[in-house]
């Protein structure tokens, strides 16, 4: 059914359209075309994705939300009526020999983003082709489709650990393959999109890693320790957090609960702080590292960190909210 | 009543302290002390004042807020207690001669910013010494005491227009001093509290209309407009957007609405538009008007630019809110 026929369907009056930055320079276009059945509003806001619907102000004065681009994240509870309009790249079609080294396995699982799961789901028969049987494994809760991952959800990795040789993302950055290495112990290979090539990653994780405990072992001293939780409904850890600040008090250290919305640099150097926990979306702390003046550790580095020293690298992964 | 007990009588048990970017680096010794009593959380974020007690996603968390630095908007309904510790500058002594040029004056009107409300007062008692009735005017609900302004509320200055020969703003900046001077066709002075002296600011004022006009008049050839409502709790004036909004349509522009929390210019470039009108805090069409690369209007300067052609720039003030 089409996005304006749902809307009549709940009798919606007045609705919140939530437009990745890529497509905002479509924003005119879309509000007028929405504007013919309903009373519209555009947040001007950029989102982290299902797990950021916009700011609840808002929430009261509209009947529903239109989130262009990703997939629901089905165990949020979600104040208002949410429709998702997935957005699915189309799918780019490959040489077969870019797979070869593949051939080594008996059988690879498959993951993949929203925008590229049409991608995955051709990859698979590719593989299937070539003789390699491939595991689209489940995910938790937190996820609408096998296989798909987020950067801070990898179940689709734990649930089909056991079942495969090595895996195989679906993506064109790293941060997901990342991700998946760090929660599998088998081989991981990134097809990336933009170069049409299979990459194993082994050697940009083990950078990744060297790099990020560059950066977090500067924590070790650390005497004040902001604990951060973000507001965003998808990302509230409040409990995590509340536990974290007191595993930090019996260490001695000092330690505040901080909330933030979009937490930015200039406002915890206000707060100074010699190190930030931050629980909300773990691309704050790895893909932002270089803007903060502190160490930013996710809950994951905290714990291994302070609590159970531990060589092996886990990735934060935001299983539910509170 | 000290807020340790205010707290205690409402029973809160879990509050949050928003504190001003000037006295965040106290967060952790704020934090500390009323830990003794009470959960806390910090709030990262800064914050405008009284019209912004922070993203409401937290409210439901929490018992009641505690603001430093403000004093209370009367006619804003707050969906949660709010305690506002206001924040008053110790008085400078200054010397009587510094006011010897208003003597010309018979009565003076006085006006200040919750900050310096202590430092009119006692202005207030050498004008007269010299021979100078004084006025405090009255303000409207917005305000919660005579004489005092907001960037977006001079509602001491019409109510005492007819009573005084010219106004004394007691201040740091210029922003306060020409608000006061647009709202008035008197004599209006800045007492500078930095510089010791005072200064009729009519100059100043005029220069402010010609830079502002020379900005706001590029809007005049725009087709594509956002009409831009902030979402803070004492900022919100969705009725005056829709209004402007439908000017728009009827003026045969291209408009479309939205909402935003803390407006920033890179998601206003995303929209592509020719122009902004902001409902919000005027001080973000005043004061940051260089950073947007559009123009961005008051919905007054809307208004005198497109509706009703005048030569007399009236600042925006909010008077209520939605």
């Amino acid at each position: 059914m089409d996005v304006i026929e749902q809307l009549k369907a709940m009798n919606a009056k007045r609705i919140l359209l939530q437009i990745p930055d890529g497509l905002k320079p479509s924003a005119f276009r879309l509000f007028n075309m929405f504007s013919k059945d309903f009373n519209v509003i555009i947040s001007s806001q950029g989102f982290y994705g299902a797990c950021d619907i916009g700011n609840r102000e808002i929430y009261d004065n509209v009947d529903c939300i239109v989130q262009f681009g990703h997939s629901e994240i089905p165990n949020i509870k979600y104040p208002k009526p949410v429709i998702f309009i997935e957005y699915r790249n189309d799918v780019i079609e490959l040489d077969e020999s870019i797979f070869y080294d593949l051939k080594k396995y008996n059988t690879i699982g498959l993951l993949s983003s929203i925008q590229y799961y049409d991608e995955m789901l051709y990859v698979s028969d590719i593989l299937k082709r070539l003789g390699i049987k491939t595991v689209i494994g489940k995910t938790d809760k937190r996820m609408k489709y096998p296989g798909q991952v987020l950067g801070c959800n990898f179940s689709a990795v734990h649930s089909s650990a056991l079942d495969v040789d090595a895996f195989l993302v679906v993506s064109t950055g790293m941060f997901h393959a990342i991700g998946a290495q760090l929660a599998s112990d088998k081989d991981v290979y990134l097809l990336d999109l933009n170069e049409r090539r299979i990459k194993n990653i082994k050697n940009d994780v083990d950078l990744f890693i060297r790099r990020r405990y560059l950066r977090i072992s500067r924590a070790l001293d650390a005497r004040k320790f902001c604990v951060l939780m973000d507001t965003k409904i998808g990302q509230y850890r409040r409990r995590l957090a509340e536990h974290i600040y007191r595993e930090l008090l019996s260490l001695g250290k000092d330690a505040i609960l901080v909330t933030a919305d979009n937490v930015n640099p200039y406002d915890i150097e206000n707060l100074r702080c010699d190190a930030v926990v931050f629980t909300g979306c773990p691309r704050v702390s790895l893909d932002d590292e270089e803007k903060f003046s502190v160490p930013v550790l996710t809950p994951q580095e905290f714990k291994s960190l302070f609590i159970k020293r531990s060589n092996k690298y886990i990735m934060d992964e935001i299983v539910s909210v509170d």
